[in-house]
């Protein structure tokens, strides 16, 4: 077990990993040399391009923290993550369809009431959200679970300017009412850039690439028996729609934000001044525990 | 360009990056995508086993700094480093087999002179190394930069306890003398783990392998007109010599480190104990603009 080649070198590592005493990690072990070894003998590096690649994954790590995460881009920004979510999420007739997390998602986002304001101390033009969550057979699911997160007026997130504005804002999380409804008001989120001054960056400007994604408005959708729903829903119109740096786009969660005019709000209030309306109804699939699952 | 699904989201990304300006980083991004694609098509993983990966790769670029190199552990531990190397360097007759670089290179070792002993405070058993630096064909070469760095007896690096020991040490850079040679001081090494406290080491265990590397002194030989040679001489009869964790090992590079009485040794020198000698001739391969390239 010596003297290896470019030719034996695969086989000998294979070899190695083959004492793996779960079968997962030998299985995924195993696709991982051979799949990394194929894309280096097809690439030929020189080693000043190996250096470049250990480079590149290591400052790809350094950029990551509690409030970036390089690596998610990355995956995103490669289709991977888009790829991931679809071989994890057929989606039934009737069922939302799912989009990328994204490296915005926070754990701990603030419990607010229906009807609650969740723009903080943002500015931007008013948007009311309204929105349903039911099954896939239209059974409305009272009390389900909804984290919403949005971009501010200017395409930025809450926690990428936390030390200007102090609070999370455009994140919280609601429950659905006895009719399995939801609603609430904040600002019209904005098409924005993934962070690009990092390795991410570097690498999409290296291709050609802009790093814009069409304004949305996340949603995370949980509710006990159900698969949980990570998607978004995209501002009709917007002109990123079939450029999204990170592949996300569906036809079906594209939506009109409704112009609407100063007055009576779909919620009773009255606003006065004019404002944006999302209304968007979401069907959950059953969980394979489910007894009624499909 | 939207609702990409398992089937067309490779043919996406690939179809967006075409745009790159530049070919070679236009031909890596596409077979990037491509065996990134296969390979998560073929395992197929959950969002679960998708996140480790994330966090795996977060934590391997968190545990990168001046002193430890974890992504060059893992490109050596999962075989890429030995592949590079082989694509890179093909040796003709005469010229001294390569091997890996590993994560203690430190560029700016110690000036030294022959005949100096580099061990620093360390103890251990004392070695001379003497060595040659020649042409393919036999001619030496003077004033050749010989970099050499090796563990301790314990199989620690210097840079792995600058802490305790205050200064680098077993690691220096000669310059072969008129004859094309060169010889030092300094205490036999001893084989070691990698560093396996980390992510490279939790792959390990999980694969059911040990981090062991045969015992070895690591060089680095350039001279103008010459491919600079980066490999290591290793101890005959070391107990890993055929399971070395990053594949390093070659016949060619396995050595006697002879064990010698007291008395005077190959630099005239009179010792008080026993010592081991290496003795290694080195060949360098001409570089591509060399004139006199084979
Ligand atoms: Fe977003
Ligand atoms: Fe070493």
């Amino acid at each position: 077990m010596r003297n290896f080649s470019e030719t034996n070198i695969t086989e000998a590592v294979l070899e190695r990993i083959a004492g793996a005493t779960d079968p997962r990690i030998k299985q995924v072990s195993e696709a991982l040399v051979r799949h990394l070894h194929a894309f280096v003998r097809e690439i030929r590096p020189t080693q000043k391009e190996w250096d470049y690649g250990i480079d590149f994954l290591t400052r790809t790590g350094h950029m990551c923290d509690d409030k970036r995460q390089e690596f998610i881009l990355l995956s995103d920004t490669l289709g991977v993550s888009m790829l991931v979510d679809a071989i994890n999420h057929p989606v039934p007739e009737g069922a939302t369809e799912t989009t990328v997390l994204g490296p915005f998602f926070v754990q701990a986002a603030p419990e607010k009431q229906n009807g609650d304001d969740i723009s903080g101390s943002m500015e931007g033009d008013p948007m009311i959200v309204t929105g349903s969550v039911s099954t896939v057979d239209g059974k409305p699911l009272p009390g389900a679970v909804v984290d919403v997160w949005h971009s501010d007026n200017d395409g930025y997130y809450d926690v990428q300017q936390l030390d200007e504005i102090g609070d999370l804002a455009m994140r919280a999380r609601f429950h659905t009412d006895a009719n399995g409804r939801f609603h609430f008001w904040s600002i019209k989120p904005a098409a924005y850039p993934i962070p690009h001054d990092g390795p991410v960056g570097e690498m999409l400007e290296a291709q050609g690439r802009h790093p814009w994604r069409p304004a949305h408005v996340h949603f995370m959708i949980s509710a006990p028996g159900f698969e949980q729903l990570v998607t978004h829903v995209f501002v009709a119109g917007d002109k990123y729609l079939d450029s999204d740096v990170v592949f996300g786009v569906k036809d079906s969660l594209i939506h009109d934000f409704v112009h609407c005019p100063a007055g009576r709000a779909p919620d009773g209030r009255m606003v006065d001044a004019a404002y944006y309306h999302l209304n968007y109804d979401f069907g959950l699939k059953r969980a394979a525990g489910n007894p009624q699952a499909a």
